[in-house]
């Protein structure tokens, strides 16, 4: 391995691992807006999860030399300003994000861990399966659509609102880590590799709203 | 069993479960007041056991035909109320309420967990055992007061102001809930039993705010 892909690697687990600590955070806080207990408890256990994969992360980090705080810092304002960027109000927001939200931070990484070498490729797919969020927000969703009609509305719009803090924060993140965009276009070829790339999540988020029962 | 005893156990175990519902949540709010992602970590992997526990309460209470939040909804208001009115402003604080307040908490739920029948004993005692809290929170404590010697004033007040809050809703929950009281009296033999287990109490609790460097 080149020190040029190494020092990518350790950029591709630093925000990985940050970002499951805001996961864990924003589960957290979520679950407070549970209307019910055993839903509260949901999300925590998610919530745990979460923070599970968080420390085989920094493990993995510190087995390749680096510091895992120092290797977290360069993607927390990022991170942190899509979060405040989309602070749920309600429960379902929450979900909604939690599924829509993840999922397309999920397909992006995974599609990047596909350039890794392994062990790496391996540890970055295993710690971003599914926690069983989706099944459980997909659920949610729809009943509560099924309860009142102007809920669709609401949630379709806020569907696009986290995709549009999605995009500005990612081209912030690679506009800023020239090993990341190197990466990238290295593991798709070109930019039209690149745009292929773009068009399997924007498809894949498409399902994802309509799975919800929400228009995308 | 007697059916007095297993309602008793029921109460025991929702109390616990909702305890650490609530143990989750506090950890995982105080984990954004951290200094470091280092500690932030840490606290978030703690309240990711709390929910771990939470889950082997509520499996048992399934076992024993109890339904959880049933069994939970009983001692919400109370714990809340608690939580509420010691909502720690600093990091610092945190750390005491997590070791301090838990630790009066677990004393507490240990001597009752002692007259319960098998296999609820060994459960509670399982659940209580400490996730690694205690020792964090007296060496990051320690090492605060080292720094500033205008610490260990404030926090002890802080200490104080916790054990007047629990006992006044460890109070209203037993004023309530007569069958965890009949199980207290009757586990301790009588009067000067309990006011032995106070004792014992109110001893660790004056050990471990010395471990922290504060006044009890």
């Amino acid at each position: 391995m080149t020190p040029v892909e190494n020092t990518a690697v350790v950029d591709l687990l630093g925000v990985l691992a940050y970002a499951e600590l805001t996961a864990f955070d924003r589960l957290a806080e979520d679950a407070r807006l549970a209307p019910t207990l055993d839903g509260r408890a949901s999300l925590a256990r998610m919530a745990a999860a979460e923070i599970a994969h968080h420390g085989r992360l920094t493990d993995r980090l510190v087995e390749l030399g680096a510091d895992p705080s120092a290797a977290m810092a360069p993607f927390v304002s990022a991170l942190d300003a899509f979060h405040e960027g989309t602070r749920p109000s309600t429960w379902l927001e929450g979900l909604v994000k939690a599924y829509v939200g993840d999922g397309l931070a999920t397909d992006f990484y995974r599609e990047i861990a596909s350039f890794l070498p392994e062990p790496d490729k391996a540890l970055v797919l295993e710690v971003l399966a599914d926690t069983g969020h989706a099944e459980f927000a997909v659920r949610e969703v729809r009943a509560a659509i099924k309860a009142d009609r102007k809920v669709p509305g609401r949630l379709s719009l806020w569907g696009r609102r986290l995709v549009g803090e999605a995009i500005t924060q990612t081209q912030a993140v690679i506009a800023e880590h020239d090993r990341l965009a190197e990466l990238i276009i290295t593991g798709t070829g070109d930019l039209r590799g690149v745009s292929r790339l773009i068009e399997r999540i924007t498809d894949a988020h498409t399902k994802r709203m309509k799975a919800l029962g929400l228009n995308p």
